[in-house]
Parts: structure tokens; sequence; C-alpha cells
């Protein structure tokens, strides 16, 4: 009797922008937990009984903590009965949006989630601006970083090997060749990899490895996407008894922390 | 009477991934040129009377040169009395898509146009495998390479600051900082920039500077992107004479070239 979390990209913020993947959850939702950055035209897309609830930090006005948000998800998910959870986030959940930590949190909890995709800032910046983001005769490779990384460190300590993701596009059919060079780069054998073919399709097939694995991997259909660094360990199931007690450290009420003074009430 | 391009993210291949903004181009198009990748459903979207051609290149089989796909967005625009006229392409059109090249063409030929970003595929691959691709603890960087930049080169090089594209996210409200940590990351002050607010609304505003000139800019409205390398430098309008010698090299019919067998047929 669990709801199911959609963790689910806004776009960069045009009501138009957004997926009809993330249109159709919004309209499916009993709650919508979302960022504050989220315009008032996508969350009219809500039924008119759905509960909204804006979970977002905004410069200089105070939100909610990450973690209230997680237990927000977990507490809708297996204390009422909503079966549709959204967390809307702004842009593409997965690019600075602290989506690992609600996953990690969702997955302590045991409850079901699905990520939907979106439009990233970059994406929508560069199509604002009209121009592109890599260009095969000037830049042949985008890195995605926030402002606080260039305040702190030098791009070349943001960029060193054990602290980055790598996105590789076009991945096959040579894997071998791809892997031999992420070495040569400096990567370690045990890097963790997710190598997806057919993303988001009815057809995709997604395989958690390292990168000493993938050199020999069989069978991987083309396109695929070939995402190398930490965020992609996979996950091992929780044993059922470290399930259990996440579960009642997680589920308690998140309304009686911190004096927030919002009240649930989903029918 | 000129016809206006709209160079369309199609996303990473499921028909519910595409925007809302996308599919109403699709609607609006009498002619639409699509990378081989666009599934059937989304071409779906199109009116019966709408010209599809597919442009795309996949392993193995022949399609279309980058000339030829350019002189085709030229020619529809300026010969025929298309009005819509959509570049369809995988995912976001700004990442390896050769985005870069379809604009130059554009602009010498004077044809006006518009980009409508997408899902790229590290955001479709990462939902899929249900990852962050940033993490504050784990991630503090994307770099998005294609296995090309890897197997023929370290990942080093790939992402020199000379060659790479930059996207900050957050990079207000002290872009003085911001812009110090990129000098002293080994930026020069004549990098171009581009700093976008509110990308994708009605009241989104671009501004095209160095570095140098961002350290000193006022009145910057948040939320803004900042997207930093050679891919930012402002078009200068092509002096007339210039843009009709272009015009007439570029506005040859293309159904002409390299015996492709298709004849237009547009009403």
């Amino acid at each position: 009797m669990s709801g199911k979390v959609y963790l689910v990209g806004a776009g960069p913020g045009a009501a138009d922008l957004l997926t009809l993947r993330a249109a159709a959850a919004l309209r499916a939702a009993q709650v919508v937990l979302h960022d504050d950055l989220v315009p008032p035209e996508i969350l009219d897309l809500c039924t008119a009984s759905a509960q909204l609830i804006n979970v977002g930090k905004r410069c200089g006005r105070r939100g909610r903590s990450q973690e209230q948000i997680n237990a927000l998800m977990v507490w809708y998910a297996r204390e009422t009965q909503a079966q549709t959870i959204v967390r809307l986030k702004s842009g593409d959940p997965a690019v600075f949006g602290r989506l690992g930590e609600e996953l990690d949190a969702l997955r302590r909890a045991g409850v079901e989630f699905e990520i939907v995709p979106g439009v990233t800032a970059a994406s929508a910046a560069a199509a604002s601006a009209k121009i592109t983001l890599t260009d095969r005769r000037a830049a042949s490779a985008l890195v995605v970083v926030t402002a606080h990384n260039c305040r702190n460190e030098s791009l070349s300590e943001t960029v060193e090997p054990a602290r980055c993701t790598y996105a590789l596009y076009m991945p096959g059919p040579d894997y071998s060749k791809t892997v031999q060079g992420l070495f040569e780069s400096g990567l370690e054998p045990t890097t963790p990899c997710a190598v997806v073919s057919n993303a988001g399709r009815a057809n995709e097939e997604v395989r958690y490895l390292t990168l000493g694995e993938l050199a020999s991997a069989k069978r991987i259909s083309a396109p695929a996407m070939l995402i190398v660094g930490e965020v992609a360990r996979e996950h091992t199931p929780l044993r059922r008894e470290d399930l259990l007690s996440e579960i009642s450290r997680e589920a308690r009420n998140p309304y009686c922390q911190d004096g927030f003074p919002i009240q649930p009430s989903v029918s």
C-alpha cells in the first residue's frame, strides 16, 4: 500500500520546457514537494485536490532542510494514502539538486521511486544565447560545475578524475578501447560505471559494473551512454533488519520537527 | 516571406521525454529534417501534410553530409513557402550534435532561427540507472565527453581550459569572485562568456561579454547560468555584401548535389 515517489525534473522554468512525462506525473500526483523556483504555471497542471508543498530554499528565505525534505518524501509514501508523490526539482534532478541524498533516503526506507529527467539549465541557457555547448571545432568537452567550485579551488582541481562524474557519449562499439583510454587517463579498474542502452525507452537496459569489467563486457546495445564515477556505484539492497531500523528512524512525522506549521491533510 | 528554422531537441528517444515546446514546434512544422534516432512516435506528432526528411547518419549506413543538412535548412527557409522548418536532433541540440555548424550556416544565410533545448542523453541515462550525476559528497563536477576523446587523448588533455566549455551553475551574486576564481584557474580575461538570466522564460536576458567585462558587470538577475568558452563568442552580424555572397552560395538547390534522389515537393 506504499506510495511511489517520482523525482521529476521541472526543466529550467518555462512551463513548456517541461517534458510530457513530467506533466503526466504532475497530473497524477496526490502530493507535490516542489522547489521554490518552479513556476506557478507548472504547478497548475496538478489536480485541485493535490497537496502542494514548497520545500525550496531561496536567498535570504528559510526553507526546509534536506533532512526534512527526505523525511517528508518517506512519510508521505509510507504513512499516508498518497500513491503518487512527486518531488519536483528545477532543471534536471541529477545535476546539482542533491538527488543523491534523496535517493539514499528513499532506498534506506525501502520506498519505490522513479526519476523523470528534465532539461538542465545549461541546455536552456545555451538555447537562449543561441549557442552550442560542444563544438568539434572549438570545444571538445563540456564541464558542468557550480561557481562555488571556481571560488574555492582551481578548475583543474575540480576536474580531478576522482572527484568527477564522466558522461561519455557514443562509448561503443569498442568498449575495450574506450576503457583503455580511461585507464591511461588515470582512472582505476575498480572505478564504478553504469552503461545504459536506450535510456528512457521501453527497451532500456542498465548495467552496473567496474571499468575493469566493462572492458570485456559483451552485447551492449546501441545507442548507449556510459557514466563513470562514484555516483554509478550499484546500491546493494539493505538487509531486512537494517531496513526496518532505518524505516522507524525516517518515518517519524516530519511535521513535528523544527516548528514547521503545515499540517498534513492527505485524504 | 522567409521561413524560420527551429533547432529542436527530441530528447533521448522516448516519445514522452519530449518537451511541450518541442511537441508544439513539430505540430506547426511544414518541413522536418530529423536525425535517424528520432523514434516514429515523435514524428507522429507532425501533421499529415508535413514533409519529413531523415537526414541522419547511422553506423554502416550513408546519410547526408553536414553541408547538405545545412544547405537543406537554408533552402527550405529561403526558397520554399515553408514558414516553420524543424531541424529535429536527438537529445539536446547543443551537446555533440554539430549545432555550431548549423547555426553558422543559418547566420551566414540570414535565416531566422530558434533553439528548443531538450533532455540530453546523460540526464536520461542517469534517470534510467537511478543515480545522480553530481553529488556534493562524491562528485563536484560533471564532465561531458565522447568516447572518441578518451580514445585519442587523456582526460586531462580533453578538459584543458582552452578546449572546454564551462557551464557554471549558480554563478552569482558575486560575479567578481567567480571570475577571479576562473582567472586563477588559467582562463584569460579575453575568454568569451554568456550570462543568461531566466533561461527559456518570457523574461529571459542574455549578455555576451568577456570574463574581464563580467567581473564588473552590474544588475544580473537570478537565476542565472554562466557559459564560458569559445562557443559563447558573440556573433557579429555579417555585412550586407558578405551576407548576399553567402546566400547565393548556400541557397543552391541541395537536391542537385551528390546524387540524392529526393525531390522537394513542398506546397
